[in-house]
Order: C-alpha cells, then sequence, then structure tokens
C-alpha cells in the first residue's frame, strides 16, 4: 500500500505524527510530573502508595519526591489528624499549596472572578468584580489588577506557574483570541494578547468555559475516572467540552465541541450564530423562556420558572427536553462517551423532565453506543469553570516540574499600569 | 475545589488517569518501536536519517537498529538504485516485508479479501472469494480458511503479527462482538471470537469499515500528517471515522464515528436503525437513489448514474449535496477538524455537486472551524479498508516490537477444520 506519489508514502506523515524517541532526561521529566499530577488530584500520599500507583521502586521514588521537595512543590510531613502518639505513623508526601500557586480567572459577562489555586487545588483567596465596561481591553486591565492584588496577598505563593483563564465564547487555542463571544459582543478581540502584555513573565492560557467545565467535572468532579465525557454548559447559549480517551477535545484550532450549533431542524429559527435550526435554537435560554411563555425574565427569573414547572408529559418542559434528548443522542452517535453531563439551564430542564430526555434520547441514539451511557448533572456547582481554568494553568508544571519551578519571573511584581 | 465526598476530590481519578511512571525498559521499548514505526510508515531511512528524526543519538539509534535487525525486523542494506561504483553510500535500514506479515481481511456483503501485508505496507499475496453463506460462522470459516491458504503460501513470512478484520458495521472494541451490521443482518454476532478460535495463537483485532479506511488515510493516504480527520464513508449506509489530536476515536466500547446516525431531519424518513430523519436517510445510497428516480438500481448503475448526473443548481443532486453540507457542518461544529475526506457515493456526490456542497457546509458552520477546513475525497482506493485492516494489526507490534516477535505460535499450522 504505496501512495500516489513518486516518494514511498506516509514520509510527511511519519515526520509529524510518530513520536520522537525517548530520553533519560524525558524519562525523568515524566516521572517527575507524574508523580506530582498524582498529588495534585489524590492530595497527600505515603511513599509507599506513590510506589505502588507509579510501578516504580522505593528509591526511584524517593529520590523523585527529594528533587519536588527542593523544588518548594512538596513536603513530607506527619498525615493530618493521626496522633502524636499513636507510634511512628509514615509521612505523607504533601503538594504545597503555600508555595506553589497557579491564578485561574472566569470572565463572565456582568462580572469577573480571579482566584489564586494552590497545587492540589484548593482556592487560596480570590476577587470578583463587575464588569463596567465590556471592551476586550477593560476585561484584560480589570482582570489583571485582580491578579495584582492577589499576588499581593499574605496568602500568595513564592511560585505562581501560569495564568487559567476562562472566556464565554470560542477561543483560538494558540494565542487566546477570542473568535466569537456573543454574549461579551467579542469577534477577533486578541484577549490572550491583551492579558499577557499586562501581566509579564506570567503564562497565560486562554480557554472555552465548557471546555473548562469539562476538565474541572473530568478531574475533580462527576466525570473523575471516566475517559470519554462529554460536558454540555447552557447559560444564555449551548456550548460543550468533550473529554476523549482521557483528553481535553480541541481540534485544529481550539474550537472543538461547540455542539451548540449542530443543525437539529433544518430551516428553524434563527440562530446568534448567523446559522438556522441549531441546537441552542431550541434548547437555549430563548427557547425555554419562550417555551414557557417568559420572554423577557431575567436569568434568575428563568432558573426559578424551570424548577418550578411541571415536567410530565405534554408540558412545555417537555417539549424542550425532547430536543435535549436529540442533540445529547447525536453526540452519543458520533463519539461514544460514557457520560454526559448537563449543566446550566439544561440541569434543570433534565432534573424535570427527565422521562421525556431520555425517551427521544433513546429513540434517536443507537442502542450500542446507548447502553454506555450515563447522564449526570455537574457535581463542582458555581465554580466549575474557575477549577477548569486552574486546571489549564496547571497543563505546564505538571509536563515539567522543574523546567517550570526553575524558570525565572513568575511573580508579577511590576506597578499596576494606569 | 475539592469534591463532595469525604475523601479528596480525585483519589479515583488519579489512579485511572494519571499515567504510571516510565522505567528504562519501558522506553527502551518505546524506542525500539517509535524507531520500527518511522520505518513502516516511511521506508528505508539512513541511521543519520533515524538519528534525525528520532532526536536521539548515534550510538542509541545503532542500538535499537542492532536489535531490531537481530529480531529480524529490519536489515541494512545499500539504498535501491544507487550504483555499487558511486563509492560506499551509507547503509539504509530497510523494514523487512519478506520475514515480518500481517493479515488484513475486509469482509464485505458479497465477499472477503485477505492479504498479507508485509512490515512498511505493501501487499504480499491476496485471496479473495464470494459469500455464499452470509452467516457469523460461515464467514469466519470462510475468513480462516484464506488466511491458511495465503499463510501456506511462499511468500508467507516467519513472523505474522496478528490480524486485523474490517467489518461494515458497529464493531465492540472488546472482544470483537458485531452489535450491529444491518447489510449483514447481523446482530450481537461474536464474530471476533469466531474468528480468533480458528485461528489459535494469532491475535486477531475486529474493527468496523470506515474507522480502518480513516486509519489508513490518515496513515498512507489524503490525511498524511494531518492530526484531526473525519473520513466519511458511504455504501449503502454512511459510516464515519475520526482521527483527533492523532489517534483513532474509538469511544468508551469502540462505537464512535456513527454519524449517519445523526438526527438531522426530525420526524422525517425512517432509518435502518429504527430512528427517523437520520443523515444517512437524506444522503446514504437509497436517498441518493430515490432523488435520481432509480430507486431499484445496484450501486454499480447507481454510481454510474451520480457521475454523469448534472450537479448544478436546483438539480436533484444538488438537494441531497444540500444534505451532504448540513451533517459536515455538524461534525465541523463538534469536532473542528482540518480534513474531512468524504468517500463512496459521497465522493462521487461532492465531485458532481461540490458548490452546493460548499454552500450548505458554510451557512451551517461556524466560521472559525469553517476557515480551517479541507475538504477532500480519498487517496487509497478501493483497497483503503484493507490497508486500515492491517493498520490495526500492526499496532501490537509497534507498541512492542520485541515481545511481539519473540512470542511463539504466531504461524497457524493447524489443519484446516471441516
Amino acid at each position: 500500500v504505496t501512495g500516489s506519489k513518486g516518494r514511498p508514502a506516509g514520509v510527511q506523515a511519519a515526520r509529524q505524527r510518530v513520536a520522537p524517541g525517548g530520553t533519560q532526561e524525558g524519562l525523568r521529566r515524566h516521572n517527575l510530573g507524574t508523580l506530582l499530577a498524582h498529588l495534585h488530584l489524590a492530595g497527600p500520599l505515603s511513599r509507599a502508595e506513590l510506589t505502588a500507583r507509579m510501578g516504580l521502586n522505593r528509591s526511584t521514588i524517593a529520590g523523585l519526591v527529594s528533587e519536588l521537595a527542593a523544588l518548594d512543590a512538596v513536603r513530607e510531613e506527619r498525615p493530618a489528624g493521626v496522633q502524636a502518639s499513636a507510634g511512628r505513623p509514615s509521612l505523607v508526601v504533601q503538594p504545597r499549596s503555600d508555595t506553589v500557586q497557579a491564578v485561574a480567572a472566569d470572565v463572565g459577562v456582568r462580572q469577573v472572578t480571579v482566584a489564586l489555586a494552590g497545587l492540589g487545588g484548593d482556592v487560596v483567596t480570590r476577587r470578583q468584580r463587575q464588569v463596567t465596561e465590556p471592551t476586550p481591553e477593560a476585561v484584560a486591565e480589570l482582570l489583571a489588577s485582580l491578579v495584582r492584588t492577589l499576588l499581593s496577598d499574605p496568602a500568595a505563593g513564592r511560585h505562581i506557574v501560569g495564568a487559567g483563564v476562562s472566556i464565554p465564547g470560542i477561543v483560538r487555542q494558540r494565542d487566546g483570541c477570542v473568535r466569537f463571544a456573543p454574549n461579551l459582543g467579542w469577534t477577533d478581540a486578541p484577549f490572550g494578547e491583551l492579558v499577557q502584555r499586562r501581566l509579564e513573565g506570567m503564562r497565560v492560557h486562554v480557554g472555552n468555559d465548557a471546555d473548562l467545565g469539562a476538565l474541572a467535572e473530568y478531574r475533580r468532579g462527576a466525570a473523575r475516572g471516566v475517559d470519554n465525557v462529554v460536558f454540555i454548559s447552557c447559560e444564555v447559549g449551548v456550548g460543550g467540552g468533550l473529554i476523549l480517551d482521557g483528553r481535553s477535545l480541541r481540534g485544529a484550532g481550539g474550537y472543538a465541541g461547540e455542539l451548540g450549533h449542530m443543525t437539529v431542524r433544518p430551516g428553524g429559527r434563527p440562530c446568534r450564530c448567523g446559522a438556522r435550526g441549531c441546537w441552542e435554537t431550541e434548547v437555549g435560554a430563548a427557547a425555554i423562556a419562550q417555551a414557557l411563555g417568559m420572554p423577557d425574565a431575567s436569568m434568575d427569573d428563568l432558573v426559578a420558572a424551570v424548577r418550578s414547572a411541571p415536567g410530565g408529559r405534554g408540558s412545555a418542559l417537555a417539549e424542550i427536553a425532547g430536543w435535549v434528548g436529540v442533540g445529547v443522542a447525536n453526540v452519543v452517535n458520533l463519539v461514544n462517551p460514557q457520560l454526559v453531563i448537563l449543566g446550566g439551564l439544561l440541569e434543570d430542564v433534565f432534573v424535570a423532565a427527565e422521562t421525556s430526555v431520555r425517551a427521544s434520547l433513546s429513540a434517536a441514539a443507537l442502542s450500542a453506543p446507548a447502553e454506555q451511557l450515563r447522564l449526570q448533572v455537574p457535581e463542582l456547582g458555581a465554580d466549575t469553570v474557575l477549577a477548569g481554568a486552574a486546571e489549564l494553568a496547571w497543563e505546564d508544571l505538571l509536563a515539567d516540574p522543574a523546567g517550570v519551578l526553575r524558570r525565572p519571573g513568575h511573580r508579577v511584581s511590576d506597578p499596576p499600569r494606569t
């Protein structure tokens, strides 16, 4: 089987696709990062537990722990809650949330929330401010000033490994350009650069809110240990994040997961994206508000109305729920997930009209993938997206702990710009 | 950010998701497999080229090449076409298609094709036979007897590393059970076991035809070097295979890629899967035949008719093409591929009515992912699926060359059962 060109098929491919060879140094880096990831996700573990989980011998584990301790990333101590009198309990290796921290930011339509999260996941300190001027420049400045405030907090750590920023829109992975964020009114806004310029020395990563919600539920919420997960969010519009084979799906440019814009009803209602009959036009906030006869309701009123509305057969919510099932079935047939998490307004629709969601889902989904599917609501609550932004910021560290922690310039010490 | 249960969040997750630590032995295995994969995909390479591609030093490469040579997997020789008189040309490392081979099988509705493919991808020998009795048992026996015939061919190699089998249906990855293959009339047929029982000592992997088509185009065809690819096949029904971030998407059970069963027209025509308004009912063979006014045509006649039909605006094909665009847009919005390959009848529709495909695609797709998209037809032709089945069979070898080649019992020497 060879290609049609003169050169043997696969030459170009092999260059790009086949992994490079591994080196001793790469192995060490991988093991340091893996050990730290275990601690970051599981919390304190004894060396014996680490040895078992990593499948390495005790002396290798000891060497890795020493190196991470020298980098201020871990500390060995007596487990919390164990009495000093109980003999000599073995020490546990603890991820240091006091020294190693990441910036997490959630840009919403009405407010910006910024937090310092410690290694291990706990939020150390946080700030929230209303958005008064929703331009990319003003929001970037607001975000950066909140970060500066947090970094002057006594609880701020010595090593700030980077910043993860969530945006309710389609984000180009390469540079954090916001291609389209209808609720913010942004198109092609170079938001990543605007923030990066204000936080010199800090690595800034920008992601889509639903992608980060998926990541958070996968690492710390309803999808722990589940390797094929679809997270569906619904605030004004409908967004999605996919974890496939244990990795965040980003696609060619970082735009993957826009399941709100699957066409499910050709020639249907116009969508904010310019197309017609998108799934969002049948199950988004506007469709729900219209179905409940309250087209001008605030989001809070709408949530309350969905929660108290009847969801039985023939109800307005049941019809919405039927469309929810159609869209979920499309995703199930396409990617065969074990778990679909329905968030935001769709969580409320699901709780109120679960029978209708399931009925239309099983009518439209193939039985083989459908029988593997669980439907669930998010576990992390209001902080899901913020937690996901933190996980985005941790990725560099967990890929190369020593490289990141030895890098200078994580501390933003510039005076605020005016 | 911690979970709601008593134990810290992520404990279970960390067990399953965080990679184990790497060992010296694992590193060696990875490097052996990577080097062999370079040769398998690119063909003969000099040690200097391997050194550059792998990013390892010359002595490490020399050691890996020696080990693979001792395993009969490679041989060093003068490059083909270089005159002996041209000084002393440096040797190239050649993958040995004469000793190391895989079985590839393509089960169709009308015939079974079986081939021996050599390391590097060339087909060494092949056989095809008509299916007279389309039960799972009879097809498994037919397939196994063809394999036995091939293995008694003088060109058969010493090491047969496994078998890859393509099925036009939904296949459970774990055990090769065919959950649903409407064209074969099979439901829950334990085909993998039926074949495995007849080919003792050989590792048998069964896959879906569109998934394997995607794999073949990715490794050796139109999608070389492209890491996010959707391959869409259309014979009777419409199937799909997805390569995402450089890996075949299988999903929870191996069922991913059933894009023919996305609902695109709720309440539309009934589909063979039991649902209504699936994409397949709008763009599959039956829909095309109906649109062209030849509902009882054979597949060959249908292909000829599509190729000669007018595809301009307002034509019957243009309407089909419009639905093609809608379905492709859904996939584009969901997974943001660089490349969608339209195969089978959809290749002919695309060639005849490209303008209509593109118009409806750009109406329904978001502009950010759409601008990254290329549409293309397959490059490998009639043998695509067979080539993909071979690639499936090679996976074990490329993950652990020494482990597979030192394993006994690859040669099927049992007498045929009657």
